[in-house]
């Protein structure tokens, strides 16, 4: 099943620059651990913006849920979770 | 560039069925050959609700407008853009 | 997987009584099709509102737009869609 | 009577690791206590939010209140609540 | 139980004069009837707004929503529904 | 005049335990004072919510600033105002 | 006691034109009728908009209401009412 | 003065096409004769979607709204003004 | 040219009591300088929430933005303009 | 291609004033750099509020998030991003 998910980062303002570098790093650690699996198909930046939308193939919601809130970020994003299937007129056969 | 585009579809309740029918025909018809262009890169449904979000790589703006608005819908949708780029954290080396 | 599923209605002001009557009954036979195949396991009214909270419970995302869409006032719904897992603090072993 | 709440947790950024793990232990138990006692019959996650849809089912309004606001996070959350009742399409003759 | 029900009045367009004036006389009648019964203790104009705040106590939500989808305008109004009880810092013993 | 007042309260995070207990001591204080004094009549907990309902009876809108504006929380309530009246509908001859 | 009120207009799409200038000179005529009486003491155009901001006094809540009520496009505005009161930092005695 | 407009047209649903086209025709040389007289500085289509992003500089905040409602979709067009006016960070001496 | 400016004011949680009394008193003063002037026609409070209501006439919108920037709670406020202009149904022939 | 973007700055209210001062001058000439190259067409402040509206004229929507996040108060912004493109009705050639 696959999900189309935007996040919008919110950095907490007394964050050091040193611990907001740390958990920057981890972040980025974090997700390339998920897209390396094959599961975090996509990840797009929004132009302009502190935002990202990206394309998940999971197994169910429990491990959609486990991805996303492995992200060291995860209690200071604003999330948008959309479950999509195929659409009648689309001429591909998959979704990815 | 590429952009992600969520359209949700408000039928006008004053639309017949068979106007209905014809307008799905035609949207239908419109947007696949969009895809076929190669232009509309994904068309997902949105599961249990009337909308869609597309993924569309286009020349330019313009060339996005030319492929919204010419869908026989286009009027009657609340249609949200964003334009994404590559996320400093992805793996992948393009886009799409 | 299981969705919970709210759904607003707005009945088009320009529906006869005749038009309204019938639909609501073609609305209540598709609802009650679904509630006894298993799928929708929850069918509340939200009290005082033209609404309801619904749980299904579907094979895939495609399932539950197959049976949502296929609901007479689905193009005159405002429709939230919720995709939800176990939660870690939930004593039930179950989601229902 | 039965009310479906939905939860989203805002943790405060100046708490400590050592003081989230505090908190979500207490939270935990508080919840399970109230599961236990038969009140609180459903707590589900959202998948890919911090936060849960859950269903009470109470003797009165302040039983309800009195349950959610024993929460150690309840002054971070931002909370939904939903009066319900049975919906006239429902073949279940209870609502749970 | 008591709760505070909010409605937005939305008339339709193409209603004509007559249609509306016998739909708002059987508004008035049908309002009047369950403030006589006891159940509707208060119905407030809001002022400048086509809009009311009522307050009714009732045995449960299914009687609320009795009440309420009985109004002839049920149909054409936004409705926001809050369930209240007795506040700690309140020196009345009851909440009417 | 009266007006309905609705107060959603955000605790400040950075509060200690005896801070918060103490302003929460004084706002009890506060409003039992006036509640006294007969303008204060009704104060309604928000079920399942750190928000109350309120309705006031006062002289002129800046009695009714003044004494909302007294409560020690009001810097960190989110409030809505409402100022209400006799209702062509309602059989009561009073507002309250 | 004075009130701000902000009133956006939305024209019925199914009015003809004849229609449209009548109930417009019906509104022009009501609005200066309120205002000759010195209870509309400023009727703003807010620039680009088809909305107005508008200051009256009046005796009474119920006053304002029977003013608002009495425009011919009443039904068809969306209303916002504020109620004034003079500010500490207020140099002027009297609010108008 | 210089005014940025942001307009979302929603076209009613119950013109023909023969009254679109009029329409659209009328609008297109209303907005073109306002752009030659040198006022409407920028006439921006946002890609994809059926709204536009204007400039305009004009004498007075009257001018503004003698220009915007000469549209004929000017009772149609949900509306957006922003008054501008020089940045500190600006290196430009002119607005324009 | 004349403004309808509405601050909401929210007072930084972190603030000493000295350092708020400070700033309340800057912000008078500030306020008051500008009434003085001539520029700042109108303070209003909302009546029930720490929000004004002002009208200011301006030789330009640099001039209104020297003015409400230089508040010192500007940074705190979260600040609606908009620019009005004379109504065609207005029988005053000055908008102060 | 052409973007308008829309910044509303929220400084944290934790920051000394040395601190907003010190990155208010980096700001400042961190976009003085980006309006040299030619990239940031138009930074207009937004007449009584602590934003601006930006033109960018980029290569690629890559080079526009380059741009945006540089921008030392990048991560305290809530920012609309819009693409633009020729409107029909426009009678210049070009966008800028």
């Amino acid at each position: 099943m696959v999900y189309v998910v935007e996040m919008d980062v919110h950095i907490p303002e007394t964050w050091s620059e040193e611990k907001l570098a740390d958990i920057t790093a981890k972040e980025k650690e974090c997700s390339q651990k998920w897209q390396s699996s094959g599961k975090w198909k996509h990840l797009w930046r929004v132009a302009g913006r502190f935002s990202n939308i990206s394309v998940l193939e999971v197994d169910s919601p429990e491990e959609l849920h486990q991805i996303i809130s492995s992200l060291p970020l995860f209690p200071y994003m604003n999330i948008k979770v959309t479950s999509i299937c195929k659409h009648p007129n689309a001429i591909r056969q998959t979704l990815l």
